[in-house]
């Protein structure tokens, strides 16, 4: 590597640890990247010039001597638009630079039926009414979207999304041209941007091993795995949704398979195990049966027992496989988890060594319903952390409408 | 990065790519290292004066002009000593530079009973008469040891060994004492240890997602997930051999459980189910009942089917969570492996979404018995390839007797 390719990269790192921590003094940044005070001078101030981050003086210091300058992103001025298709509605939000969630809108969504056209219709209107609320001097340097289903790795479409039936959908192409703003737009599957969200800024923040698990509809799954999101041979992998189970009278999946995760411990699980109506469906109805089995209705109570037992036995195979830092439960799952976890552990100690499970924590998504689309905001903001001072050089609004087709 | 760093992680990533290839064109390192010519020329000095590499003219060119040098490994003189704790033996070897098993001496082992002590003892006793056989000019840079069973991160110490029934002993600890040459050994688990052997010499060599499974008495596995091996937040994943693929009526497992991976589809497993006496065991009574079952004997066939079905299940799962490239199969389940192909290969078509499964290879370990002795030679090789430089100025034979702590 030469001279010029150090220093981008010095650059990218620096700009990484200010969008990640929110704001971190110099002292903190030579400390985390392993530079010296000069050469942390140098890229401040060439991150500075390009208006990306800005210095302060900390607000409270009761240090002696010359306080550390406290390094900022520059949040209100360098954003990205992030967009979720979410089981029951529509969002779009600004997100500045260091994950802060600007600004929002949302739409209702029918829960069967929505086509590729309608939901590209509906996010791009939203995604330009903020655009045009954005203050004047911001600049939008990349979009991304949350979709649940599997993403061609790179290109934004969506190979295989069960929930709308979509079947090889150019959605992020799609959601480009409509929006009208010169921007791509990266795709990513809903659960692994969850995982990327929660390992980045929610609960399982600093871990290197995280599994992510979001129940809506369906079950899907994030794994990080040695600090980077599993992706596999071909970009297809973490399908935690569609491990088989329960192989021996598994109930059937959307897939076509049996006993897959999501059909024992997906929503429709739930609520048939409970005697629920089969016309009845979606976040409230599952926090009606928690809420039951809370209040000693046996039929709700032995429903939860039975999920809980499925979900139990695929954490303790993911744990197994993983020996993750932390176990998130996410989407419906949130609602879920609490009321199960004693089936869980129990799967867990009954199935996992001690020595894999010792240091092991299970709980909710702390970014709870904003998950994915934080990560959707990651995925956008990307290209911009690969490389800073190209992408404010030449915005991706500012003529070029190529599909990203870096990773993380 | 210093300059100085730059220089040291080029050379060493020269001597990686001259030791997985065996040998290498100055074009060709150019090329794969994205170095000019004089940067190339400048690390093969300095690499032929360290004493681990030599340059060759190739033997037959049929290109115009002058031919570009080959760079070899000095593999005659740059050697590690590798160990391997079989089911049935034990065996060790002097392994050069460039992965080549130069010399190799085994002893056999009763299957039950021999503790730290004897194993220790007979390595040991292997381990000198080597050395003493080497060449006088050759360096030892290393030792590594292949067990099955949980091994500490870094430090040599057996956490749990079903196998032989040890827990928290001191195996890499003991046989560098034993050994007596200064050098400290690094052990390693023995799919894991396949897993990196078949990935950088066997069945999936250049593939960066592949999965190695590998049976004798339990089955163990190997997963290399973005061109890394898998470990985990404290280092003990790929715990494959205990995933729960029968949660309903299971066998009995020896870790405690019922229906995990290795009790279904273990040696035991498949000697009961071909009804074969409880006092049998051994890799020729499997080869019996594959063999049995290929003569059309019913029992053999049904408890291959059986066998199969469950093999299948647990590897159609590893195909959903990882995406490999391949899925290796070592061990006893390479003489299993191909009597069960149409099983496994079933469960994978009901369980694996067809994007997940595309591009997916099956076959059994290229490197046959000697996976994870190579596995333990790499392993060994580590920290010579991590800074070759410094290895080579204070080899580890010359005093300093550390358990080696960094990774791959």
């Amino acid at each position: 590597m030469d001279r010029d390719g150090i220093r981008r990269r010095n650059v990218a790192a620096l700009l990484r640890s200010v969008h990640l921590s929110g704001g971190m003094s110099r002292a903190g940044l030579a400390r985390e990247l392993g530079l010296n005070r000069s050469t942390i001078l140098a890229l401040t101030a060439e991150l500075t010039e390009a208006g990306l981050i800005r210095e302060e003086l900390p607000r409270d210091s009761h240090q002696q001597g010359r306080p550390s300058l406290v390094v900022l992103p520059e949040s209100e001025r360098i954003q990205v638009l992030a967009f979720d298709v979410a089981v029951d509605h529509l969002v779009a939000a600004r997100i500045g630079l260091g994950g802060v969630v600007l600004d929002r809108v949302v739409a209702p969504r029918a829960r069967a039926g929505p086509d590729l056209e309608y939901v590209v219709d509906v996010l791009a209107r939203l995604g330009r009414q903020l655009h045009r609320a954005a203050p004047p001097a911001s600049i939008c340097v990349g979009a991304g979207a949350s979709y649940c289903g599997m993403i061609e790795p790179g290109g934004g479409t969506v190979r295989f999304g069960p929930d709308l039936g979509w079947v090889d959908q150019e959605f992020g192409a799609e959601l480009s041209r409509a929006l009208g703003l010169g921007l791509p737009v990266r795709v990513g599957n809903e659960a692994h941007l969850g995982a990327v969200a929660e390992q980045r800024r929610g609960a399982g923040a600093g871990l290197r091993n995280l599994i992510y698990l979001h129940g809506d509809v369906g079950v899907g799954g994030g794994i990080i795995a040695g600090g980077k999101l599993l992706d596999g041979e071909t970009g297809y992998g973490c399908e935690v949704g569609h491990i088989v189970v329960n192989p021996v009278d598994g109930r059937p999946c959307g897939c076509g398979s049996r006993g897959c995760l999501e059909a024992e411990v997906g929503e429709r699980a739930l609520l048939d195990a409970a005697g629920r109506p089969a016309d009845l469906f979606g976040r409230e109805a599952v926090r009606a049966v928690v809420d039951d089995a809370g209040r000693g209705d046996p039929a709700a109570r032995d429903a939860l027992r039975r999920i809980g037992d499925w979900l139990g036995i695929g954490v303790a195979n993911l744990i197994n496989l993983f020996n993750p830092g932390m176990v998130v439960f996410g989407g419906m799952l949130r609602d879920v988890y609490p009321a199960v976890a004693a089936e869980v552990r129990g799967r867990i100690v009954s199935h996992v060594l001690p020595v894999a499970r010792e240091r092991v924590r299970l709980g909710v998504s702390a970014l709870g319903d904003d998950a994915t689309l934080i990560g959707a905001g990651e995925l956008a903001f990307a290209p911009l952390l690969d490389d800073p001072l190209a992408v404010v050089a030449a915005p991706p609004g500012a003529g070029q409408a190529s599909a990203g087709t870096r990773g993380w």
